[in-house]
C-alpha cells in the first residue's frame, strides 16, 4: 500500500484542460477518435477544418436534430462516470433520429468545459460517444470545443438518414389508432429518485439506477418500423409518456384514451415505488429520461409491430389505449371504469 | 412623461423565460420564425418534430460546423445587444460556411438560458439569426432550448451545400503560392480592447467597436472564389490572421512569409493603436473575432482573385506574402528586411 502511493504519489493534480490547452485536448481526442471511432466514408471530411462536408445518397433524406445537456440540470457528476455521461447524451439524439426512422450517420459534438477537468474524463466522455456510435458505424465529423466558467455542458448534432417519405412524424396520429409503447417507461424517474434519496454506492447498481444513468434507445426499432410503413405517427418518451403522447395529440389534432391496467409497470418499478412509498404511475406517466417510442398504428397493424420489434430484441411492446377525437383530450380509464382528464405536464425547463 | 410611467408602471418586471415556460418559448419562435424568417422549401420538415428533415441536391456536398458562443466568455451583455449577439452568433458560423466556399442552407439553435432571461431579448437573439441567414434564404429549422444554471450560451449548427469538389480547404497551399487577405483584420480586437478601457457609452458607436458586435463575414466572396476555382486553400481569420495562417501551414506542411508593410491596417486602427498606445501590428496577427478570409492561390491568379472579390462588394483585398517550405516556419519580413520567426499562436480557449 505505502509503496503504490509511493510509486504514484496520492498528491499529484490530475492533467487537466488547463495544462494541455484548447489545440492539445483537440489533438488528444482526434488521435482517440481514429484508434477507436468508425472509419470514414471516403467523401467524407471530419474534423480538421472550417467545417465538416459529406455527401447524402440519392434516394434518401437527411434527418438533423440537437439536444443538450447542462451540469446540474440534466446530470451531477457524482451519480454518473463520464464514460455513462457520454453514453446518455448521445443516446438521447440517437433516439430522436430512431424515433423519426432514421439511421444513424454522423456526429457533431460541442463542448463547454471548465479549465480543471480532467483530460482523462473528456476523453471517457467520448468513449461513451463511440460506444454508442460505433454499432451504427457513424462518425463524430465535427464540433467545437469551449471553455465553460460555470457548468460544463454537452451539446450534440446527429444526422441521419432515411428512404425519401419514410420518415414517421408526430402529427400523422388517427382517430381509432392504437397506441403502443416499448419498453417500461418511468424506469429512469424512479431511478432518479432512488439517487436522490439514498446513498449513491448504495444504489449504483439498482437495475432502475442503471435505467437512468446509462438508458437505452429504441433506434433499431424505430428504424425497422419506419420500414415496414405500419406506424401513422412516432415519437420518443424524452418528455415523458404522457408529455410525448401530448406532443402527438397537438400535432395530429386528435384526443387520447388510456387504459390505466394496460401500462407496462416492470417488477422493478412496481417494487421500487413501493419502497419509496409512491404510485408507479406517477413515474410512468410523468417525465422520466427513458427513450422509449410511442407508436400509433392502425388496429389491425399492432399484431404485426409487435413481431417486427420483438424479432428485433427483446424489449416487450404494449398497447396501452387509442387515439380518439380531439374533442375528449388526453383520458385515463381507471381499473374501475372511471375517466380521468390528464394534462399532459412534459419537462418544462423554465416553469417557475 | 409622468402619464407614460402611470401606463407602464415603472417597476412592472420584464416578462421571462420562468413566466412562459420553455414550451411557451418555442410557441413565442415558433410565430417570430414564420413571420420574419426565410420559408422552408417544400421538403423540407422544419421545428416541431423529433428531428428536422431535408432534401440535399444532386450533385452537391453538405457542409456542416457549429460553433458555440459563451457569456462572460466570448461576449459581456454590457457590450452587446440581444440582437447584435443574435447577428454575432450566426455570422461566425456563416464564416465557416463560406470559409470552404459553401451556401448556408439551414440552422439549428441551441441556447442555454437562465429562467430570468426576458422573452424580448431572446426574441432580439433570434431577429439577429433571421438578419443574418435572411440574405441566403436560409432557416433556421431546429433547436434545442436548455435552462442554464450560469452563464447563457448560444450554439449554432449550420448547415451549407456546395457543388461536389468545389470546396477549399485549408490542407492544400503550396510553397510558392501567393497569400491574399480579405479586409482589415485586427479591426475587433481593438474594438474590443476599447469596450474594456473606455466608458461603453462613449465608444459604442466607434467603428472599431462595430467591427467587433457587428462583424461582417466574407461568405458570398468565399463562395465566388471557390466557384473559380482559383484559390489553392482558404480559411476565416476566426483564431486570428496568425492563428488562421498557422492551421493552413500546419494542415498543408508548408511555411510562409509575411511582408510586414504589406498588412492591411486601416486608419481607423492606427489611430485608436497610438491612442491607446499599441503597435497596430500586435491587433492585426493575433486573435480577433474578425471573419476575413485567408486564401491562398498561384501568383498569376492574384489579380483574377482580387477582381473577383472586389466586383461583389467594396472590401479590400490584400497580397500579404507567400507560402514556402515546411523548414521555413512562418517569418515575417520587417520594414528594414530583417525576417523574425513569429509563432501562430489562435485563441487557446483553456491555456492556464
Amino acid at each position: 500500500m505505502k509503496q503504490s502511493i509511493q510509486k504514484n504519489p496520492g498528491g499529484a493534480m490530475p492533467e487537466t484542460l488547463a495544462d494541455i490547452g484548447e489545440f492539445g485536448l483537440i489533438d488528444r481526442l482526434d488521435k482517440l477518435l481514429r484508434e477507436e471511432g468508425a472509419r470514414l466514408p471516403e467523401d467524407t471530411l471530419g474534423i480538421g477544418d472550417d467545417c465538416a462536408s459529406f455527401q447524402s445518397r440519392a434516394g434518401y433524406e437527411l434527418l438533423i436534430t440537437c439536444d443538450c445537456i447542462v451540469e446540474g440540470r440534466h446530470y451531477l457528476p457524482r451519480f454518473i462516470s463520464p464514460m455513462d455521461l457520454g453514453r446518455r447524451a448521445m443516446v438521447l439524439n440517437i433516439s430522436d433520429i430512431g424515433a423519426m426512422g432514421g439511421h444513424t450517420l454522423y456526429a457533431l459534438v460541442s463542448l463547454g468545459l471548465r479549465s480543471d477537468t480532467p483530460v482523462k474524463d473528456v476523453e471517457a466522455i467520448y468513449r461513451g460517444f463511440i460506444a454508442e456510435l460505433n454499432p451504427f458505424d457513424a462518425a463524430i465529423i465535427g464540433g467545437n470545443l469551449t471553455k465553460s466558467e460555470g457548468a460544463n455542458f454537452i451539446d450534440i448534432t446527429l444526422i441521419g438518414e432515411i428512404e425519401s417519405g419514410k420518415s414517421v412524424r408526430r402529427s400523422t396520429a388517427k382517430p381509432g389508432n392504437s397506441i403502443l409503447v416499448t419498453g417500461y417507461p418511468g424506469q429512469a424517474a424512479a431511478g432518479l429518485h432512488m439517487l436522490k434519496a439514498i446513498p449513491v454506492d448504495d444504489v449504483r447498481a439498482h437495475p432502475l439506477v442503471q435505467a437512468y444513468n446509462t438508458p437505452s434507445h429504441r433506434a433499431r426499432e424505430g428504424e425497422a418500423v419506419a420500414k415496414s410503413g405500419m406506424a401513422t405517427a412516432m415519437i420518443d418518451t424524452s418528455d415523458g409518456l404522457l408529455g410525448d403522447l401530448g406532443h402527438i395529440c397537438d400535432e395530429s389534432g386528435v384526443g387520447a384514451r388510456i387504459i390505466q391496467e394496460n401500462l407496462p409497470i416492470s417488477s422493478a418499478l412496481r417494487e421500487a415505488a413501493g419502497l419509496m412509498e409512491h404510485e408507479p404511475l406517477d413515474f410512468v406517466l410523468q417525465d422520466s429520461d427513458d427513450y422509449e417510442l410511442i407508436i400509433t398504428c392502425l388496429p389491425e397493424d399492432v399484431d404485426g409491430i409487435c413481431s417486427l420489434i420483438t424479432s428485433l430484441s427483446h424489449i416487450p411492446v404494449t398497447e396501452i389505449g387509442a387515439i380518439t377525437e380531439k374533442t375528449h383530450g388526453i383520458k385515463l380509464v381507471s381499473h374501475d371504469g372511471i375517466l380521468r382528464e390528464i394534462t399532459p405536464s412534459g419537462w418544462d425547463h423554465f416553469a417557475k
